[in-house]
C-alpha cells in the first residue's frame, strides 16, 4: 500500500482541503508539490485566507463556499477535512451527496469517537468512503502563515477505519499521507483517543492550568521575569489557540478525564511524599519517571534517524 | 556595581569552584577565559572529575579534599559552591574558618531559605561574607560533560543578600557573576523560594507525576510513539536528575506544597467545567492563559535582545 513514486504518478485527480490553516494549507501546498494529483482545491470560510493560498501556490482553484467546492468533486476524489474539531460534523453533512457517490472523505479532527458518533447518526451507518484520521503534527501556531509543506516529514498520522470502511478507499489516504513523507498507523477510534488523551489532550489542559494559577498571582511579572528554559519549554503549549482546544476538550471530555485521574493519583502519591518528607519515596518516582522520558528520548531519536512505516492493524 | 573590562581586571585573586558539574564547571571555565581572576580553583569529590577539568582547561589547579583548597584561600578569594542542594551545608562548615577570615563564600543551591537557616544555625548569625545566590541557568543535562562556557550568558542570576551581608562582598560576586554575561538581581531568601517554587519546582514535579503516570500504563510503548513535539517539550525537565531534584523538593517543601495549592486549585476549576461541558468557562481560562503564556514570550524576546541589567534592590 506504500506509495512509490517511480511506479506511480497520481494517486487522485482531485484533492480539496476544507480549511486551510496549518495542518489544512501544509498538506494542500505539500501535494500541490509533489505531483499526486492533478489539482488541489481549497475551501475556506475567510476571503482573505483564500487570498492568499492562491497567491501563494497552495492550492490551484479555491472558493469560500463548500457546496460550490462539492460541486466540482468526483467519484474517487478525495476530501481533507482541517477545519476546527467541532465544525467537522457540519462540513460532513454538507459533503452527504458526494460522498454517498464515491468521493472520500478523510478528517484531520484530533478527537476521532466524537465524530464517529456524529458520522453514524447522520448517515445511519460508517460510510464507506469515510476514513476518519488524525495527523499528530500539530503546533502552537496556527493559521495560513504558519502553512509548511515539510510539516508531515516523519511525523506520524493515525487513521482510524471502522469494518464498514472502503480498502481502496482508506489505500489512497494512506498513500496520500506517506506522499508527504508521513509515518501512518491504524488503530481503533477508542483506542486513539485514549492514547491522545495521556500524550496531547491532557498535558495541554495542565499548562493551561500552571499558566492560569500563575497569572493570578500578584507577582505575575516576577515569576516570568525568572522564569527558566524549563519553564518556557513546559509552558510552550499554552500559546496554543484556546478555540481549537476548547473543542478538542469538549470533543474528548470522558477520556481526558479518565487521563486527568490518572495523574491526578500519581500527583498525589508524589504530594504526600514530600509532605512526608518521604526522601525514599520521591527519588523513587523521580528516577522512574526519569528512566520513562530517557526511553522516550531514544524512541524520538531512531524515529528521526530510521523513519520506520510501522502499521498496527 | 557593574564589571566593565575597560577599568577593572581582576576582580579576585583567586575564585574556588567546589563541585565541577555543569554548573561549577561551567561558570570555572567561563572566568579561566575571561581573566578576572589571576588563579582558577576546583574541588571536586570525584577524581575522574578533576582529572578531566584540568584536561579540558575547566581549572588552574583542583583537587579531591575541600579542606585542601580551602587552605590555598586567603582573605578576598571568592568560594563558589555548586554541589548538591542538600550537601551545601556541609561544605559551609568545612569552611567555617576560612569564611571568618574574610574568603567569601557565594553558592549556587536552587533553594535559599532551607540554606540560610543552616548557615544561621551553623554561624550563630549570618556571615558577613555569605553571600546566599542562585544562577538561573539549570538544563536537563549535568555533569562535567555538559560545561558550557556560555551557559551563563543572558541568564538571570539571583543573590539573596541579608542585612549582615557585606556590601564589598556582595558587590565582588555581583561582578564575577557579571564577567560571564549574567544578569543578577537581588531579592528576599522568601521570594526567591516562592518564586522558583512557582517556576521550576512546580513544574518539575508535575513533568515527573505525569511521565510516572504514563508509564504506569500499559500502553506506554504506544503511548510515546504517538506523542508529538508538545509532549516532548511538556516533559523535557522529567529528564533532569532525580537526586537533585530530590535535594530540591525536600529544601523547598513548603514554597512547592503552597504552589501545588495553587496548581490544583487551578485545575480543579478546569476539570469542573470539562466535567460540566462548561464551554464559555474552558474558553475562558485557556485565553487567558495564552494571553499570560504569549506575554512571556514577549519578555523572553526582549530578553534575548536588549540584555538588560535589571536589579531590584
Amino acid at each position: 500500500m506504500s506509495w512509490n513514486p517511480m511506479t506511480q504518478k497520481v494517486i487522485a485527480k482531485q484533492v480539496l482541503v476544507v480549511g486551510l490553516g496549518l495542518i489544512g494549507g501544509s498538506f494542500a501546498k505539500a501535494l500541490k508539490n509533489n505531483g499526486v494529483c492533478d489539482r488541489v482545491l481549497g475551501s475556506t470560510r475567510s476571503a482573505s485566507t483564500l487570498q492568499k493560498a492562491l497567491a501563494n501556490g497552495v492550492i490551484d482553484w479555491g472558493t469560500i463556499t463548500l457546496a460550490e467546492a462539492a460541486a466540482q468533486l468526483h467519484e474517487g476524489d478525495v476530501v481533507l477535512l482541517a477545519t476546527p474539531t467541532l465544525t467537522v460534523p457540519q462540513c460532513l453533512s454538507e459533503l452527504k451527496d458526494v460522498l454517498m457517490r464515491g468521493v472520500i472523505v478523510t478528517d484531520a479532527a484530533s478527537v476521532k469517537g466524537d465524530l464517529a458518533a456524529k458520522a453514524v447518526k447522520l448517515f445511519g451507518r460508517m460510510p464507506a468512503h469515510l476514513v476518519l484520521g488524525h495527523p499528530i503534527a500539530g503546533s502552537e501556531k496556527s493559521g495560513i502563515d504558519a502553512i509548511n509543506e515539510n510539516l508531515y516529514q516523519n511525523h506520524r498520522v493515525i487513521l482510524t477505519p471502522s469494518p464498514e470502511t472502503n480498502r481502496n478507499s482508506l489505500g489512497k489516504v494512506v498513500q496520500l499521507w506517506e506522499s508527504v513523507g508521513a509515518i501512518v498507523s491504524e488503530m481503533s477510534v477508542e483506542e486513539h483517543d485514549r492514547i491522545l488523551a495521556a500524550t496531547s489532550h491532557l498535558p495541554h489542559v495542565l499548562a493551561f492550568s500552571l499558566v492560569d494559577a500563575l497569572a493570578k498571582r500578584s507577582e505575575q511579572r516576577d515569576i516570568f521575569t525568572y522564569a527558566s528554559g524549563g519553564f518556557r519549554d513546559f509552558t510552550r503549549i499554552a500559546g496554543s489557540d484556546p478555540q481549537m482546544w476548547h473543542d478538542i476538550v469538549l470533543a474528548n471530555r470522558e477520556a481526558i478525564l479518565a487521563a486527568l485521574d490518572d495523574f491526578e493519583n500519581s500527583l498525589d502519591q508524589l504530594r504526600q511524599a514530600i509532605d512526608a518528607r518521604n526522601g525514599h519515596r520521591i527519588l523513587q518516582i523521580f528516577t522512574e519517571a526519569k528512566a520513562a522520558r530517557d526511553k522516550f528520548s531514544v524512541l524520538l531519536v531512531e524515529r528521526e534517524k530510521n523513519h520506520p512505516a510501522i502499521k498496527k492493524t
